[in-house]
């Protein structure tokens, strides 16, 4: 202990938290530990270097707030948020696939009844979104929580504007008898993830774009299901080869038909263009284990 | 790139940064994005602990302050900085080691002449310093810049304290043309990392004690020597083999001689109990190479 050096160091670490009660918390730290000194061993980071890294994490850490999810951005862009999303939901084949949560979920928006505006007043080309949950089995299911939160025709969520006192793109659905949800809304475009603070800084240096392609948020829970959480890409949409967080899979990227004039689902009429989406969802069954 | 999971993913992410024009920071990410996902895999991390993570990391962020650096204590704990600081350090031996730097450095230390006390009015045992700083060859090292910082009595340090306007136990000193410095202060005492905050938390987790043993900070900067950033320790002080930033070394532990009364070494004497510390430092010339 009273002659450390650069090689002794990380099993010295080791053996001090090896009275950690939690042996979940002792694995995971024994595995942090060494993959941590590891990267500082094999690009022998110089003190000036650590310096950078220090003042980097806790920029990251500052400019977090109610509203912006730092970190949750630096794991996005590093890939770790993917990693993680997709060792946790090994599914079968037949299952639609998740993908990153992404910082801008808010827990608290308003239910609202099928066939809701959940963006009411706001600009953009009105868009007709509907579809069904099933499980992979095919069993429909009814009454499934359907949350949903987008971007905004400039590609900003409600939550990052200043000032605005109620929810905009973003609400809660329950399906149907069934399995069918529905709504209105605008359609959403491509938008950079928010560049302004360390992690855009990092992206620069990088020389990597902050874009994501248009998309929309989904999380559907519904008891005896796994929860998912995922996105509808829009075909053809740029940066789907590109995106900033690494989101896309091939099985979410779909048809966002877009309208020149005419009825849109529910039967009104009009004169502008609109668009229409229709995606089904499928869930995995939670299998109970017996004990 | 619309196909990646848990195995694709890590190559992804680093041919994304393929494009970094800066070839240092183009290898560090490659380790990092490297050890970061197999960290993830290694212990199968799930979406709750990857929630705790960022949580974690979100809060060592917020308690930083211009008064506290939590992320350097957070590396500190888990012997980050002293590996970092060993394979920067590789020094012949005879040098004096260096060890952790510390969150307690402040750069505009009061420039105080020699024999001068830095912790003037400061209720605490006397303590006299002093030693010589000489080059590895035995040259003597006039003009070094000695800086110097401590806890007090209690444990803490100025910057630690709400309202104290100036600084305490914190001092610049000059060797003189014999290479020479000496000055007064008081006795530091062991004392606990600040532990009201995240490191704290996660140091209980993992069954430790936040515990430094007693010690005095010292930067040494001299024209043509490497910066030496160290501290020297109190003989027989209580968590010498437990520190809990893995800060000590054996050549860096010391007696620190207590007298029960006398005269010092500036001819004043004392009718109540004073102590002296000797610490000569030698530094490692900087070899010049030839391009």
């Amino acid at each position: 202990m009273r002659n450390l050096n650069e090689n002794t160091i990380t099993q010295a670490v080791i053996n001090r938290n090896e009275g950690t009660q939690n042996e979940r918390l002792k694995e995971i730290m024994v595995s942090l530990v060494q993959h941590l000194h590891s990267f500082a061993r094999e690009v022998e980071l110089t003190e000036k270097e650590w310096e950078v890294g220090i003042k980097f994490l806790t920029d990251v850490g500052q400019i977090c707030s109610e509203k912006r999810q730092e970190f949750i951005l630096l794991s996005d862009t590093l890939g770790l948020s993917t990693l993680v999303i997709a060792q946790n939901h090994r599914k079968p084949e037949g299952c639609t696939e998740a993908t990153v949560f992404g910082p801008f979920y808010v827990s608290n928006a308003p239910e609202l009844a099928l066939g809701a505006n959940m963006s009411e007043g706001v600009k953009g080309t009105p868009w007709f979104v509907s579809g069904t949950v099933k499980s992979i089995d095919g069993k429909i299911i009814s009454n499934a929580k359907v949350e949903v939160w987008q971007s905004d025709d400039d590609g900003f969520y409600d939550v990052q504007k200043d000032g605005l006192d109620h929810f905009e793109g973003r609400a809660i659905f329950n399906t149907n008898e069934k399995g069918e949800y529905h709504f209105e809304t605008i359609l959403p475009d491509a938008y950079p993830i928010p560049h302004d603070g360390p992690v855009g800084k990092m992206l620069q240096a990088l020389n990597r774009h902050p874009w994501r392609p248009a998309h929309l948020h989904f999380m559907i829970t519904a008891k005896g299901y796994e929860r998912l959480v995922t996105h509808v890409f829009k075909e053809n949409s740029e940066y789907l080869d590109s995106d900033a967080v690494f989101g896309v899979r091939s099985s979410l990227v779909s048809e966002w038909v877009q309208h020149e004039n005419g009825q849109d689902p529910y039967g009104n009429r009009h004169n502008t263009p609109f668009s229409t989406l229709q995606f089904n969802f499928v869930l995995n069954p939670i299998v109970e284990t017996k004990k």
